[in-house]
């Protein structure tokens, strides 16, 4: 590579490990809790952390859903931290998750302040046959995957407490249950996250790459009988599991309870995911339908700790040179 | 053939299939209302039943826990049906399912008396990869494949409310989703076992065949932390989904969540199933293990409405000489 170009970023100090964000995607609950006895057996051996290793801390996002092993108590988690519900009035009963996600946003934030930790990686499990998947909600994460485009452009969920953050999804999963090889490719996903961060404050070179990127376009709900609101049809078994695989016009989308092939009525076509995911079935998504698009990230190297001293120092003698 | 085995067998007049005893395993909840709705069609089209047809009702169990898409709301209501539930005081608040219970044992039974229905089929779905089981706690149905013995002959299901009975179980799917390949296998099941019943009272000859039953053995609960009694290991990755397939000893059965791999102590090779079923964590059962034997069922034939009734004025004829 001849052409490096170095770019000026503040290093990743504070990184911040959630699970258990919805109480009943159990790879998540078991990872943080067992990176938790891992931090003590470590802290005991009392070794000293090199200098790029960012501080770790491992939370336990919505423990009372947890223990009732449930999505959540009173309202979704994950949908409680817009900065109107972040900083609304405190008057009145609250839902559980609302005053949990103030105790998050304490923790882990001030949203969008100076204090808050600088990475987030929330840990999710889906019934969808989606592999590992990184979910963002911001536009300015290289490791993304998945893109929701806000149109509002306010996030609502946890990953959006730090100053950087995303969602890791991994299925196929049921909730409730934790299958040995979703936990571990979690686990490896949370390390390689970790590796991650400390090549990023050592000053590492970033090669050059391309990613495809999934841009969410619209979400589809299962047809429906008008009355009751009961759903008529599954997604079609053709469809089943093929999350990340092009849906073309006219493809079998729904199978009817009484067999009927109903198949999707779009002009363009479009990759499908969270295929038949168990939580959405009440937010009226069967499958959500992404654009995807490759983007070419340049190399890139990092700063160092020196330089970015360096820098620091150049800066502040600069600005005495100003004055 | 040349011999030919003529038993004789009350017709089943009168069958329940109910779905959503648990209420978020989604296959029987949606099956048993489509059923119900091509019942009603097939009443408007005023179509008169063969005689060997039996009366079939639909039963949505456990409305409540379907409408929260949860198992069950207090208790699980697949575990009320011995009689002392059914027959204890009513004072003080019960819990819903046992209210449920006594409503679905008027409408289905009484346990154990000659008002009852012939035969219920209750439908359920689990998230261990078990493919289609019959399960029966009852000693006397041919058509099962699991068998519970129970040491004090007393079962607390919801088909042991009809004089016959038997649990459908279908998977792997998750709770709370509905995957269309389940439910298409389990609507074929029921249909079979509809038509079954039509055979069964129209006289048919049933060739002699062998059927492997797995009589349950024991339970296998996932290993835990002595304080929390939070689990530390999930199903290994060699066990999980491989429901039915012979377990020996020192084969793997969990992998820590620190991934050490735990494996099977006991003496005797065993048919593991239930693997990882999600319900059953706070059962205490990671999977439970059969030993499996095949049984030989001769060629019978059932006799046809004609010869029951000749029998049964035989009888009556012979009683009033014996006068």
């Amino acid at each position: 590579m001849e052409v490096e170009q170095v770019v000026c970023l503040p290093r990743l100090s504070r990184v911040a490990v959630c699970g258990g964000t919805h109480g009943n995607e159990l790879s998540g609950v078991y990872l943080v809790r067992e990176l938790q006895k891992e931090v003590m057996e470590k802290e005991e051996e009392e070794e000293e952390e090199e200098e790029e290793h960012p501080s770790v801390s491992m939370v336990l996002s919505n423990p009372r859903a947890v223990q009732q092993c449930r999505r959540y108590v009173d309202t979704d988690l994950n949908r409680c931290f817009t900065r109107a519900d972040l900083n609304g009035p405190a008057s009145g009963p609250l839902p559980y998750e609302m005053i949990r996600s103030r105790e998050l946003n304490a923790k882990l934030g001030p949203k969008g302040r100076s204090g808050a930790v600088d990475l987030v990686c929330d840990l999710h499990n889906t019934t969808a046959n989606m592999g590992l998947c990184l979910i963002a909600q911001m536009p300015d994460i290289p490791m993304r995957f998945i893109h929701f485009e806000l149109s509002n452009k306010e996030s609502y969920s946890l990953d959006s407490v730090g100053k950087h953050g995303f969602a890791m999804e991994i299925g196929p999963q049921p909730h409730g249950v934790v299958r040995s090889n979703v936990y571990t490719a979690m686990k490896a996903g949370v390390q390689h996250m970790l590796d991650w961060v400390c090549f990023f404050n050592s000053g590492t070179l970033f090669e050059g790459e391309s990613v495809d990127v999934f841009t969410m376009i619209k979400h589809i709900d299962y047809p429906r009988d008008i009355g009751t609101r009961n759903i008529t049809a599954a997604v079609h078994p053709h469809l089943q599991d093929r999350d990340f695989c092009l849906l073309r016009p006219e493809d079998p989308l729904f199978q009817t309870f009484s067999g009927e092939t109903l198949r999707y009525e779009g002009n363009e076509p479009l990759y499908p995911f969270f295929i038949n995911e168990g939580a959405y079935y009440e937010k009226g998504i069967a499958l959500s339908l992404a654009r995807k698009r490759r983007v070419m990230i340049p190399a890139i190297r990092v700063q160092t700790e020196q330089e970015r001293q360096a820098h620091v120092r150049e800066s502040a003698s600069e600005e005495e040179d100003g004055l």
